[in-house]
């Protein structure tokens, strides 16, 4: 398999080309990062764009839903695919410029682009819903109860082949304009980051059971 | 002015309507807190999603971008307004059940759908740019140099009424079958949050600059 996916004119940002990653390495760490990713589709003629939690197994990423919800009726009556656009987005810093203009964000994206299919197959969607647990926390699939017939019939799941890729990662430089140089104002970057604080049991739970390690130890 | 939102067809979700919630102060507090948005729109056919910064002025949501973007280049296309969906997350929580399919994210979502017209009056754009340094730290508009004409030029602003609005909330409540209960595994909830690290000063900051206050003490 090629290290890197290859860029198309969808995939190829038309501003900062520069910032445009198209290795594997990259995209695949920014989409295992990301807790949530954000689904656009179109839903009778307008843009829709849905957050939802999201698992990557390979070259496929997993999107999960609900068998009622928008997107995935919109992919029932799509059978050959639901043309969509998924995008995950890490904000890492704020960069702050002298000037106005010199200001930005770091971050790192990707966007997935596709036709995406309805996971049918028991096994396949089974297997998905592992990933999508795994996802949010790593270790949570194998402690909890899997979902039985009845539960996995109520849940939906898309699939999208990781093949239209691009990243954009644009990291915390800062350039001001050199006459800005001597203006009193502060110039840097502001490091941001989603931290985990202290598991809450549930009010119902045995107040002996330990607090699992991949809770304790959380990071994203 | 009405305290909330007239909920229309494109805002009523189809799954958990509980969850929707339609008044103001609900809807602007999330998109105040949100740091980024996800942008939808319709490019040669297909839905595109990408992240970008926005700020709310009162009912009207602006969006940055630079004037070669995609979307800039497609709502200059649309002289009556690019048909968007902007979409705010914020994540609060896991919620892990004794099930897989008692797991789930506590979080807070705004969808604004409409059409978004290119901001075009010098005066507005300004007042739109302080708005989104403001929204990414505020006070940073009075501490920073304004931009001047050759600069304003090279930003695009969208704005977009708020008017087809909602927000979904999903705390962190936790209901597990009552056949579960009995299971060894943890449940409740991790509390997560967007928290800033120390800042990092630019390499060329004269050091006796002080940190300002509102990157002290950020939080969102």
């Amino acid at each position: 398999m090629e290290t890197s996916y290859q860029p198309t004119d969808r995939t190829t940002p038309t501003r900062y080309r520069e910032r445009a990653r198209y290795d594997r390495e990259t995209v695949h760490s920014i989409l295992d990062e990301a807790l949530i990713c954000h689904l656009g589709y179109i839903g009778a003629g307008r843009p829709v764009v849905l957050p939802t939690t999201h698992a990557r197994l390979g070259e496929t990423l997993y999107l999960h839903g609900s068998t009622g919800s928008g997107p995935m009726l919109a992919a029932k009556e799509a059978p050959s695919g639901l043309p969509v656009c998924v995008t995950a987005t890490l904000v890492d810093a704020l960069v702050l410029g002298r000037s106005a203009l010199h200001h930005s964000l770091a971050y790192r994206s990707v966007v997935v682009v596709g036709d995406a299919r309805l996971v049918e197959d028991p096994a396949e969607k089974l297997r998905a819903l592992h990933c999508l647990l795994d996802h949010i926390a790593f270790g949570r699939a194998a402690d909890c109860r899997t979902p039985n017939e009845r539960e996995l019939a109520k849940t939906a799941v898309l699939a999208l082949d990781l093949v239209e890729v691009s990243a954009k990662v644009r990291d915390g430089g800062l350039v001001d304009d050199p006459e800005d140089l001597g203006l009193p104002h502060w110039a840097g970057i502001l490091p941001l980051s989603l931290t985990a604080g202290t598991p809450v049991p549930a009010g119902d739970l045995d107040p002996t059971t330990p607090v699992p390690g991949y809770l304790t130890s959380y990071s994203r």
